[in-house]
């Protein structure tokens, strides 16, 4: 027995649960649990490809869970509040629960960017994204809701080409 | 602002804090601290080297922190158990907590290894080393015990020459 995990052998999450029209930009995106195939719980650890005008995620922050970024590959935009960055391989962010400020990053280039992406699970985790009426409960049923605590319906994974 | 970690600006650390002899094996490690230097408190995020014949840690196990390592460069040797097995750049590995087989990579090449390590903060923290009278408290001012629960003395970073 060893440690090594089987990348191979993890079935990719392919787009997001967002809320159409909010899952235009994410829908391509590809996701590998790395740390749920070795066993992890604390915290999850994401391999996530960005084919070319894809981006993470929509702009948002963590109310309890702190957040990590390391560019493995390609040249990201990264987004936090009105700035942006252009990443390159090796460059990280960090982003600590509970600041207010909505990031991602978004894939401007013609080339993939892969991302190794981390994230503390807490049971009690809110996500909010400014300037949208959305909030996520990811310990909920329901998933998404409108700011008044109103559950979006229809909430589903939706890849290229779903709808 | 943007959430770029700036990693030049980190104090890198050389060396570990175990007892002399079994530093021996550590000394040249050198640790960034990713994940303080962008206030994250969550879980830690450390850039690791080790240079040729270097080792990431004693073989150990956590008793309540999940860990997970991302071979960024280099080929390190992962020890678990009685098992070996080589890894390249891109390979991955994860130890949940209270799994009680001893881990840890080393350098057995004549190249650099680097890693991204991550492992949860827990203040009721212990890491046990099978094989050896040697237990950490990581929340206690002596850090290092004997299993009989008597502290190490003399607890400091040693680098290379450093006795």
């Amino acid at each position: 027995m060893t440690g090594k995990i089987d990348i191979a052998a993890i079935v990719p999450k392919v787009g997001t649960l967002y809320p159409p029209p909010l899952h235009e930009d994410t829908r391509a995106r590809v996701k590998r649990a790395l740390g749920n195939q070795a066993g992890l719980t604390q915290f999850g650890v994401n391999l996530t490809t960005l084919p070319p005008g894809t981006s993470s995620a929509l702009p948002h922050w963590h109310m309890r869970e702190d957040e990590f970024v390391y560019v493995v590959s390609g040249h990201p935009t990264l987004v936090v509040g009105d700035s942006t960055e252009s990443l390159s391989p090796g460059d990280c962010a960090g982003f600590p629960a509970g600041e207010e400020t909505g990031h991602c990053l978004r894939n401007e280039t013609e080339e993939d960017v892969v991302l190794l992406e981390i994230g503390t699970r807490d049971p009690g985790e809110r996500v909010f994204y400014p300037g949208r009426d959305l909030m996520a409960e990811t310990s909920s049923e329901a998933f998404y809701h409108h700011l008044d605590g109103t559950p979006y319906t229809d909430i589903r994974r939706r890849g290229p080409g779903e709808d």
